[in-house]
């Protein structure tokens, strides 16, 4: 298994990105390859000081970068030799199994609809982990590629994550629930009413109605759907709430698994290959934790499982 | 001044309104009537067994009673002599200056359109406080009312919202800000970009931009405008981290804020008269507090300089 890694995406890029693809490197499994892609002048230094460099951690010259501040869709389709870029053409043509990155957002999504998108899906969505009082966790979706979204998008989403919640955790009916003002069919906005419509006759999933914001921390259901505007505020918010409760010292374990740096990032669902989005304060921790998520990803076969279902 | 109290609103109705409305009687000001709205049958024996009832506190027969479950529009309309509608039909005579009701949230607001619209305002918003790390708190609106929100909406809630915050805390140029994806311009979705564009043009408002989900609790503005869907998602939300905390006995001044009971209510803005929407599982602490909001409402005189406004 080969999995790139784009070491000039994050606040905190290169340096993180290469201490952390070392700490990867040690930790995945025997036949999986690194593939580091950067800026020859600003990365290989820096590998150049480390002592012992695993084997499995291999180098790529990519002369471009794109900034985290730059306009995504200007600069992925300009800099046609990002670190970027570069990844996603080894995605595309198979010569990786799997893309990670911490760096500009936009420009990952752009990158994913341009090179890899799948047939059939309106969109593709970015997932994220939501933690549960009693353990575990759910997995809600689209939480920032989609702001408005169609039903039908939603319905897909429910659809991708039902796949990604069964290869990953081994259970066959995920359940499925759309995140909603309140428990009964007639209440949401008008997307998510017709969603709840769509979703309830959709044999492919095991739509259990409903959640609202109350419950997103309850073990109600596996798999949330939302557009990415809720979506986005939430995981927010809930970030906001872990920052807030580290600095007055409080631990728990519940609030553990909100700690992005052991999350790693966030898949983007509804591509023809392995992406995950890292977090843009990104340290060496989160990358790795990063590329041990698309090791379990590709281990799963989610995508192409997905691209079974649709 | 006179504020009307519906005794049959809330899970815990009447007990609970009725032992409330006895602890805001000897808390408001000397010369605020409190008219409790209820069923004889059921609120006068309550009444009956208490000793030395406050003098400021009366009450008022209305046969029927509206149930939480319900189905707003038409239980308004059918039951017109629900402590609900006699309570709008008090306010709409004027005979009251403020409503408050724990009550059926849906039939709150239809009672709220149906009897004290106010002219030129597209729709009226429920308003919810949201603390501040550093102290303090925001206001929030709409958090439930709308659940699709126009541009022009979004923009009047901006206006609305400033003229409470202006009013209840004496700030010439509350900061108004819309919640959203990032804090760009072209960040947002479809409505919240439209809407920034209105709002930055906006004399009547202080706009400040965008807010993020992961910055609801800081110090960047007075005011947040999202739809309806939005704000009761990240309301709802905000309460379930406060009982999680509470079950995990970690308290601290800043998530003491979110404590329903001291909050009371959730005012309804935009409308010709001073109404509360109090939680349905007041108790009666959270009735005390929603009969006190309601006075400081109606002595900042905030309904008619919403009307002047708009």
């Amino acid at each position: 298994m080969k999995i790139a890694l784009d070491a000039m995406g994050g606040d905190f890029a290169p340096l993180a990105v290469v201490n952390g693809a070392i700490l990867a490197a040690s930790e995945v499994e025997p036949n999986t390859q690194i593939i580091l892609i950067g800026q020859e002048e600003v990365v290989k230094p820096l590998l150049e000081q480390k002592v012992n460099l695993p084997d499995n951690l291999e180098f790529m010259h990519a002369p471009e970068a794109i900034g985290m501040a730059e306009h995504p869709l200007k600069a992925f389709t300009q800099k046609k030799y990002s670190s970027i870029s570069v990844g996603y053409s080894l995605l595309k043509d198979k010569k990786v199994e799997a893309f990670c990155s911490a760096g500009n957002t936009g420009a990952m999504l752009i990158g994913a609809v341009y090179s890899i998108k799948l047939e059939g899906l309106s969109r593709p969505a970015i997932m994220s982990y939501v933690p549960k009082t009693k353990g575990g966790h759910a997995i809600m979706l689209d939480v920032g590629a989609n702001t408005d979204c169609k039903p039908e998008t939603l319905q897909q989403f429910g659809e991708i994550g039902s796949v990604f919640f069964r290869q990953l955790y081994q259970i066959e009916k995920p359940r499925v629930a759309l995140i909603s003002v309140g428990e009964e069919e007639e209440k949401g906005n008008l997307a998510s009413q017709t969603a709840y419509k769509l979703m309830k006759e959709n044999s492919r999933i095991n739509f259990v109605g409903n959640i609202e914001g109350r419950d997103l921390f309850k073990d109600i259901a596996d798999v949330y759907v939302c557009d990415g505007f809720v979506g986005n505020i939430i995981i927010k918010m809930a970030e906001s709430y872990y920052e807030i409760l580290k600095k007055k010292n409080f631990t728990d374990p519940f609030f553990d698994n909100f700690n992005f740096e052991l999350i790693g990032g966030s898949p983007v669902l509804g591509i023809d290959g392995t992406v995950i989005i890292g977090h843009g304060i990104s340290n060496p921790q989160a990358i790795k934790s990063m590329v041990l998520l698309a090791q379990r990803m590709v281990k799963a076969d989610i995508q192409s499982k997905i691209k079974e279902v649709l």
